[in-house]
């Protein structure tokens, strides 16, 4: 199945994080004059304020909000860290539900000085642990599995399948996957485990930017989309496909990027949205 | 499978990129004198030497040559450039035999410019054509699987499950693939697919090295066995397991390592060996 050609911007959010140089306030003004309708709060954005008038601000603006970044990081060699693991993700599903959001994107964590599979084994009870607290605030968790070059310390999910079969093994319907092309783009199964999720209902998110060529830093160097070799289009399709009809996410990190001016950077956006994506 | 215990260095090799700053004829001479009994080339140390000779040169140190790295990147846009491919990879089948050692390892290559599939496509053509001129002059040749974080140029190949399909698919006992844990560490189906590989009689090398926490560039960081988190000797383990009795390669590439005293380096890997793979 190919993409539905993108006309408006009815689809479209941005991550806080991509522009982050502006704080909430100034993003969500400059989002929504540019037509914007989608966005995802990251945590750090909402330091210092009032989680709920943020998330009214954001409604007065037009806008979704489509998520909360992040949960997760729920590994660690010791009970005690991950107990407080565990109490942070709590907290961060009351403020997805104080900011009038109903899902958590979680990235799960890794703990380089223990085994990969203590570490999902660490993640899935944590998430599972959490399946009560998300039920009564009715919000939802995303597993977002991560390339496999964050393994050693921001997640042992590394591929689409290993997320679905953990959502799947947890078996709550408020425990679903988020897809992000810069992740999974490489993975020879990331059409058939995408038609997987669809086909069990847990396809909860679909984040997009690009993967530049050369790349030259871990973290920090995502692209545009277009700017890159990711098949972005191609891979909307597969998740339109499997039935998903929520947001495109725009979710960049650049240290590029942010050294520029925001507002071209976002009229960039805008423009590979259309045209690249 | 726990691995065996490493009592000595009969089965330890070095990449001569691991101590790039020596040229070959030093390498050999600093090796050989440390008890180091194989040795795998790169091609850039052959550059302006007589082949023949360079490997009775290694052979009088007493020492194996255990590959010629490396043959592959058999992707293009043009008909014209994966002919070129081809050729190049025919004339390291060459140099091989002439070196005198029977292993090609491939980093079978991508193109940005076309999707993943057409370059796979691309790479089991290359490989197949090879087939009939690595049986007559004796070279096996080995896929090896790459880290997803070089899917953009490098490699399309990125799992060992891909590895071993296309092996099995090309259906020559002279097609095998090489492990190599920085490549594949992360991979939740290592341990299944490394079983596989030894019941196809296809497991040809295994590489080791680390993953250094920071990693700080895609390329050239790597560590020594126990400066990072790959559990190396875990995976030597499965490797064995599968009915591996070949050499421990070690094949760094590192910047930081580049730079120390190469003597020292060679005395850290040595230790590292004894004790941390």
């Amino acid at each position: 199945m190919s993409a539905k050609a993108i006309t408006d911007l009815s689809q479209l959010c941005i991550h806080t994080i991509t522009t982050k140089p502006w704080n909430i306030e100034e993003a969500v003004k400059r989002f929504s004059q540019a037509g914007v309708k989608g966005i995802t709060v990251w945590r750090d954005a909402l330091e210092k304020r009032n989680v709920q008038d943020t998330g009214g601000m954001i409604r007065d603006h037009g806008m979704d909000i489509v998520s909360l970044c992040r949960g997760g990081f729920f590994c660690g060699t010791t009970r005690e860290s991950r107990r407080a693991a565990i109490d942070d993700n709590r907290r961060a599903i009351d403020e997805a539900r104080e900011l009038g959001t109903n899902l958590v994107v979680l990235v799960c964590g890794a703990d380089p000085n223990q085994s990969l599979e203590d570490s999902r084994n660490q993640i899935q009870d944590g998430i599972a642990s959490l399946v009560p607290h998300a039920e009564s605030a009715n919000v939802r968790l995303a597993i977002e599995p991560l390339h496999p070059m964050y393994a050693d310390t921001r997640s042992a999910i590394n591929t689409l399948r290993q997320a679905n079969d953990m959502a799947s093994a947890i078996g709550s319907r408020y425990v679903g996957v988020a897809v992000d092309v810069y992740h999974l783009w490489w993975d020879p199964e990331l059409q058939s485990e995408i038609t997987r999720c669809g086909m069990n209902n847990h396809l909860f998110a679909f984040h997009i930017c690009d993967w530049k060529v050369p790349t030259v830093d871990l973290l920090l160097d995502r692209g545009i989309m277009g700017e890159g070799c990711i098949p972005v289009k191609k891979i909307r399709g597969w998740v339109e496909g499997a039935g998903f009809a929520g947001y495109n996410e725009v979710e960049i990190f650049s240290t590029t990027h942010w050294k520029s001016d925001q507002g071209e950077f976002l009229s960039r956006i805008i423009d590979a949205y259309k045209n690249n994506s």
